[in-house]
């Protein structure tokens, strides 16, 4: 693990400690402290994403239950995910532009897949699966983040309950479909 | 005018000079140039949103000619204003994050009474106004920013149609209401 777990920034002869090499060794691949964090961040986000859609490739379920899946393993990965902290640090703040927009972009094919599902089954019926996506993954990866936002619990209750009508309206979908999004939330 | 029209970055010599006053002044009030540019975007933006916000308050348009008017007074406002490119600058990231959120902020309770409007008038039918502004806010406050995506035209012509289904379909609202979105963009 090259990022230390007290919260405290690493120094660049920390991380080549841990990663067993010398300080000069990482100047090789790396110019800078923000090299090393934006190419660990690059690796972690899209580990994740990586998985989320082979999770969503690999099932059979149908489009509204592979929405939930989809959320649910979005979820599991950042909860696990020791680079978030960094990432709320002023100093990080365009390495955390750039993950926010990778995740955003790498994301909504997934979900306009599982659109598009649901429009064959005919449980949906939306005309632009991938730039809905990007709206609500807009949701997640801004809006909903604890580093760029400061929402009571209240306030964050209430917009994954404006989200589920959006959702539910726009789609349009089954009344119910998507309370899953405030499982998240309780738990 | 503090900031330069050339592109380039200002030092805080540069900015005293044209204010008038000796460098040592400018520290008196001021710890950093970055300080100096937080204080400069909070006002620029703080500036826009009041007047966005009035021309609203002054309004007796119906609810949707009147978001129709917010959006074009936010337009109007954001390509007269110098302090952007700054903002789209890697070192002023952080800035750049807290004035999205800032503006997101403030100009969702002025969406929302006009939201709330269009409820009365019997348009929309809108359970969660606030939260279904900063939904909309998201899309211009982040998706639509050039410091952090890069659409094509075509990407960005799509993204406006999709937003135009989904206000029409959640709110809901009469077929064609957000079509003026669309004239921003051929602008």
């Amino acid at each position: 693990m090259i990022i230390d777990n007290r919260g405290a920034a690493c120094s660049v002869s920390d991380i080549a400690r841990q990663a067993g090499i010398g300080k000069g060794s990482i100047y090789y691949y790396f110019k800078s402290r923000e090299e090393i964090l934006d190419a660990l961040v690059t690796r972690t986000y899209g580990t994740m994403i990586d998985s989320c859609a082979a999770v969503i490739a690999g099932s059979s379920l149908p489009a509204v239950k592979k929405m939930a899946l989809l959320f649910q393993s979005y979820y599991a990965s950042i909860v696990n995910n020791s680079v978030d902290r960094y990432l709320h640090e002023r100093q990080n703040a365009a390495i955390h532009q750039k993950s926010l927009a990778m995740i955003l972009t790498a994301l909504a094919p997934v979900e306009a897949e599982i659109i598009e599902q649901g429009n064959q089954e005919k449980v949906f019926d939306c005309s632009f699966p991938e730039e809905f996506s990007v709206i609500i993954l807009a949701e997640f990866c801004f809006v909903f983040d604890a580093g760029i936002f400061d929402w009571t619990t209240q306030q964050m209750l209430k917009k994954l309950q404006a989200l589920i009508e959006f959702l539910e309206r726009s789609l349009p979908a089954p009344a119910g479909s998507f309370n899953f999004l405030l499982t998240f939330f309780e738990s």
